[in-house]
């Protein structure tokens, strides 16, 4: 390679934060690597030009102790790398180096250059009120299932929870095509059902059929979802690559409210020495992929998420990113109506309680196990 | 919900196995739960009707210790559950259960039945060696790179490779859509210079341009790269998601060899105690969506998979599984020349060796670096 520096980068950049495990020697070290790796992949010694050593590879800012043999990096890439896609900011953020243990992503931050390339969630926390005409109380969201059902049931089951005056009521997230209750019919029984009951009602409860499909399928359920009025979408981002919720959140003629599902991202999360840490995976990424909402699972039910994480989750889903709205966090994964009040005191009003199977409890009559945790709601915020 | 039993599921299943914490008890437990959680997702006490309780949710077959606090349990379930989407097939073998600790899938199978449903890799290994035109040596690849070079510097570099016979010749998985070497103008000015260094020496080295995407974007650099004529393309599944790169791999009119890159992906085979082991995860899963080869990092280079691991990975990667054909492993990360007989030892005949940085070791003269690789391979072989 002949050596002619030429480059004049923006000087803008990326900061990315990464616990390490080692003393601040040995964290200095391998932030030093992560500058390389996650950029040129290349022998320093060998790149004979100056500019690309000097401006293309990362640069760590800071390395400092943060509990017993483990540190805390600041490192800094320039936002040439990640050029203008989420996918190779990705890449950049925590491509290769997802092949290297004890290595964790905990935070990221975008300049206002890059923060403007992506539109965010369309309607995030206060799009979602809006929507909803619930000003200020948490919202309700239940899940249609079992699995097994077919779409007249499951419409059924949809038509009693929507005249119970839920706000929102998604597909279980396992309710794909399937031979039981294909996509298309559902998604037309069950937006009938949910009408229905509104004019009944004069209630506004929104559907959001689970639209997670293969790449060549994808925008054609969300396509349908649109022409069957369906009031939402349901996005699992693990599963279908966090761009195409991007690319079906970016479409102004779809234009729905998005939840996104955790389903197979928790091996990013799980372990607290690698990955990425809750709060960037399924708050700050979920945000720039345009979801309005991100479902995980709280504490004390039937998943592993501690307090703390939750606590992180949250904070990453509102805290301020220039023009990227703040998201609702949907605590949910086993959560009973006996649980709501603690969940608000918790992470305050702004939630959507995703109550699915503990609805079924009092038996057949769902409208009337609806309309009394709607009618408890208010009880739960005064204190 | 009303009881009116009328599934008649077709019996046939799709298996998997699970490694699981504890004494046989407790991962008997916890198989029963996966079992519940990946499908109905529901109290199975509330379910009225037998016949979703009895076809719908999985089945432990077996539960087993594999060491200390340790064991392997394997669940079937309906091929209905995971329909005929790989998307929905990824959600039921590990969605939600990937946010639960101590579970990992060791592998899994699916029944001929469901294994028609893929086409899998167009190549796979015969198919590869076919075009390029090589009976029974380990294939030669390598990468350009670094970021930060212009497409000219980078089509020089190809021109080299090429002029020095190496089969592959890939981008870095870094190279996106930067500035420095935009997407189109890199591919058209690197397959230009290959095909040129193909014309000189009668060769027929291939390029494989990193199409890894914006969901809008992939599919028109697949084409862009089949227009070029390009030799192959690369892609990371785990930034696109895995079905977008099945997408690819279906098309008929591009029918290009296609090369997985891991990255994003590591976080899932990391833990040995949770996640997707590596043979499922960049074995099996990347001959379902269609890879021919799969990248990996060989172990005692820059990443930390064991030899155990790397064995694993090459078993699924070529053991037979129904219609889809067996795919080349890529062992790479830090590769160097005086490793290649190694790993020819270790993997066999039938692997890509990758590599990248090494390949600079001796100066500028890359084309003689490539001629001695090539002409060393024969000697490498003979014991």
């Amino acid at each position: 390679m002949t050596a002619r520096p030429s480059l004049s980068l923006s000087g803008e950049k990326l900061t990315a934060v990464y616990q390490l495990k080692g003393s601040v020697e040995q964290a200095r070290a391998r932030a030093e690597d992560i500058c390389v790796e996650q950029t040129v992949e290349f022998p320093v010694d060998l790149i004979e030009r100056s500019d690309i050593r000097d401006q293309v590879i990362g640069k760590v800012v800071s390395v400092e102790a943060n509990g017993p043999d483990r540190c805390l990096a600041t490192v800094e890439f320039p936002v040439e790398a990640a050029g203008r896609e989420l996918t190779q900011l990705l890449n950049v953020l925590f491509g290769n180096i997802s092949l290297k243990p004890g290595i964790r992503l905990m935070s990221f931050s975008l300049p206002e250059v890059m923060l403007e390339q992506y539109r965010g969630p369309r309607f995030g926390i206060p799009g979602l009120r809006a929507l909803i005409g619930v000003r200020s109380r948490p919202l309700i969201c239940t899940a249609i299932k079992p699995m097994g059902l077919d779409a007249e049931a499951l419409a059924d089951i949809a038509y009693r929870f929507a005249l119970g005056g839920v706000d929102l009521i998604k597909d279980d997230h396992g309710l794909a095509d399937q031979s039981f209750a294909p996509f298309k019919e559902r998604v037309t029984q069950v937006t009938d059902a949910v009408r229905k009951a509104n004019r009944e009602t004069r209630g506004n409860t929104r559907y959001a059929p689970n639209i997670t499909a293969p790449a060549d399928e994808l925008m054609n359920r969300a396509e349908w979802a649109k022409t069957s009025r369906a009031g939402g979408l349901l996005i699992a981002p693990g599963i279908v690559g966090l761009d195409a919720m991007r690319r079906i959140a970016d479409r102004d003629d779809i234009a729905l409210p998005i939840l996104s599902h955790p389903a197979l991202q928790g091996s990013y999360c799980l372990d607290s020495e690698s990955g990425i840490s809750h709060g960037p995976l399924l708050g700050t990424l979920n945000r720039l992929a345009g979801a309005d909402a991100s479902i995980f699972p709280h504490f004390g039910g039937r998943f592993s998420f501690t307090p703390e994480a939750c606590r992180e989750l949250k904070q990453h889903a509102v805290e301020p990113q220039g023009n990227i709205k703040p998201i609702w966090p949907v605590p949910a994964g086993g959560m009973g109506v006996d649980r709501v009040k603690e969940m608000v005191d918790f992470y305050g009003k702004n939630i959507i309680v995703l109550i699915g199977g503990d609805l079924h409890r009092n038996g057949d009559d769902l409208a009337k196990s609806a309309r009394e945790l709607m009618a408890r709601l208010p009880g739960w915020l005064e204190t």
